[in-house]
């Protein structure tokens, strides 16, 4: 039984017990969430090593690091590091988007390697192994398909990107619609080329419910993308964009029928006004499913400093009930991020989570602020480095500059809070 | 006549129609909202070779750097280059906060190489010049106060930060209220240690009249300073923050009547869902005044990254109505910054202010991103870079991977766009 089958028939799993564990929570709350379909637990029964994670309504705000070889670049080894970068700046999970090299291979070792959950687009795969089969992406046909998704399975993947609500309307409003960046979504792009091409449906709309079989299986948690996403801000919230959300809230309910965990993927290029109400319509339309965005990136404008812009987006998009923020590293929009782009992805991202966390009133979030901030006051900058999200970078900037008293070099000898605190315990005393 | 006298008798100076040429408006729009008070040009007479600009409703939000030595380090070559690192880097304006080395010197130098706006906090010097003249900080006159005030017009200085809502009432709210940061703005601290020494009302606020005088004869800005801002999110919109917060938007009316253009420093570190409040209320109770806000920092944890932590609060600030937002720089918390974190500040701060553009629909801005968008569908390289905030950074990042095909290294063969593309213009052919 998947973990959605298990918390409906009212079993708490080991897999619950630990994710409550870790949220500071009741594990009967985490049940009820899974039961609801409001939290996930992707959580594949072969991947052995699995250290277990949920993600959605209540819990901590997750945080996701793309990583994988290019056509053009990467191999397994810049792979593994990029793994272990983003465990160790703290990363709940990972995403293997592999197109280079041997992928089957990478994929697996990332799985080995991986306590935290590992995430796949099969749909990169099917492509690659169409053209070397068929002469052509297009030529994909549904067995490919399902063939490397439980392959992907198999291999312990804990969730899948699968784009099903790209189907034949979807693009018909996309050609309605137009747009300035049509599709920005690889998986999306593969599969409307082939509606495009053979004018057939999405084969993964068409037979979802083999897709469900598979899932159900090995209890892969599906992530329904976002192939129409918008890919800039002329694109943000179009009818192109909502049709797919639509179908993907049915798809929804036909996967939690099923026994099927879910969740929802979401933009992308988005004006800051409209990232709640992105939200809002994603958890309405889709009953409450857990909602996982790119960015958002509250301008197209960002080129280097994308990290900076989806902080900005997923920060407020976390504050607003989204539960899983895939991060953006500096070098999205120009390059393949390497092993210090994911280190500032991460962290970036991490901060928008923690920043959304607290207004959210996830337990426990503020305590890191509060500790925080005493510390400060206190000029205890051991545990100031302590409690920052990547020590070595605080250390060595406050010891950049060594000053003679207990203030940072910021003030030196004029620190605000140095000169209160005296004057505020002995007014007396002429500061 | 200040640009505040000149608006209200019906004049449209040199300065309101350059800044009416810059944003794309009808000089009618600016000197109306400097009439009324919404717009301010911070022009000092003596200021020679000032570009002038505004800051206000209506207008692009800006940027400001702080640059400065402290105590113990910079010195006026290390300045001077952040100066010129901030300005091309497209900082709108620059505060001089020199505590250590010859800062008259430093400050001279300052203004006469700033095309842009120059800000100062005099009080500053006031603390330095007291403890060579009296002994200690608390011991600082009125006289001492408003004589390095006209020192700092008299070379220049475009706006003042100026803490004169730093009252015997606030520092009462502040002893009821209790704080974990008490008072992390150095100006504050000066004139609240003085409070609690002496007993004494703060001199800026008993002799307001007398800093009008100075600031109305050099057409000096005052930028009221919020001395009690929040140093942590525990100490976030409470009762100190607020009773200063009155007591400026009174002194915002004074000001004005004097013919003194105003403005209103703000936090500070705020929860994400504070942040539109405090705007909102800031523009109530100060009637409209431009806002300036210092972050807002939406976490305490950010220690080593607080220009992302910054740019979150200070994009959703800039969305909600703020009009200057103060750079946060890696190095806040931590250390002074150099001339490197003057940069990674400033274009931190730009993306903040652009997204907030976006939403507020100052003329022309979204115009740069749907350039961009266009650029980057057209996979016009060049383009992107030039339209980006670091173009050697943009076009770095690119380069770091060549491709063969026209696509960047992240998806290079199996770029959606370029798939997309070709099979919209060309169902038939199989891609």
């Amino acid at each position: 039984m998947t973990q959605l089958e298990l918390a409906r028939s009212g079993v708490i799993s080991e897999q619950m017990r630990y994710v409550a564990e870790q949220e500071g929570l009741d594990a009967t709350f985490v049940q009820q969430g899974v039961a609801e379909g409001t939290i996930v637990i992707p959580a594949n029964i072969n991947h052995g090593n699995l250290v277990p994670l949920g993600i959605g309504k209540g819990l901590r705000t997750k945080v996701n690091a793309n990583i994988g070889t290019s056509s053009d670049f990467g191999n397994m080894s810049t792979e593994l590091d990029k793994l272990q970068t983003a465990i160790d700046y703290g990363s709940d999970t990972v995403m293997d988007l592999s197109t280079g090299g041997d992928i089957s291979a990478i994929r697996r070792a990332i799985v080995a390697a991986s306590p935290l959950p590992v995430g796949t687009v099969p749909i990169y795969q099917v492509g690659l192994e169409a053209i070397v089969r068929h002469g052509a992406i297009v030529d994909m046909t549904i067995d490919d398909i399902l063939d490397v998704i439980e392959e992907h399975a198999t291999d312990g993947v804990d969730f899948v990107t699968v784009h099903c609500g790209v189907t034949k309307a979807t693009v018909e409003r996309l050609r309605h619609q137009g747009r300035v960046t049509n599709i920005v979504s690889r998986g999306g792009a593969f599969l409307a080329a082939r509606i495009l091409h053979t004018g057939e449906e999405n084969p993964l709309y068409e037979y979802y419910d083999r897709l469900l079989d598979i899932a159900r299986k090995y209890d892969v948690t599906l992530s329904l993308g976002d192939g129409l996403r918008p890919g800039s801000l002329a694109d943000a919230s179009d009818r192109a964009q909502f049709e797919e959300l639509i179908t993907l809230g049915e798809l929804t309910d036909r996967a939690r029928e099923a026994g099927v965990q879910v969740m929802i993927e979401g933009p992308g290029h988005l004006p800051l006004d409209q990232v709640v109400s992105n939200v809002q319509m994603e958890k309405s339309i889709c009953r409450g499913a857990p909602f996982y965005v790119l960015g958002p990136l509250v301008t197209d404008i960002g080129a280097g400093y994308d990290h900076i812009v989806g902080a900005i987006g997923g920060a407020i998009a976390a504050a607003a009930g989204t539960d899983f923020l895939c991060y953006v590293t500096p070098t999205e929009h120009l390059g393949l991020p390497d092993t210090a782009d994911v280190k500032e992805g991460v962290i970036a991202s991490r901060i928008a989570a923690h920043a959304g966390d607290i207004v959210k009133g996830v337990k426990g979030a503020r305590d890191w602020d509060d500790k925080m901030a005493r510390a400060r006051s206190s000029f205890d900058w051991e545990t100031q480095a302590e409690l920052s999200l990547n020590q070595e970078r605080a250390r060595g900037v406050h010891a950049k500059h060594t000053t003679a008293g207990r203030a940072c070099s910021m003030c030196g000898d004029f620190c605000a809070m140095e000169l209160i605190e005296k004057c505020l315990d002995s007014p007396q005393v002429r500061c």
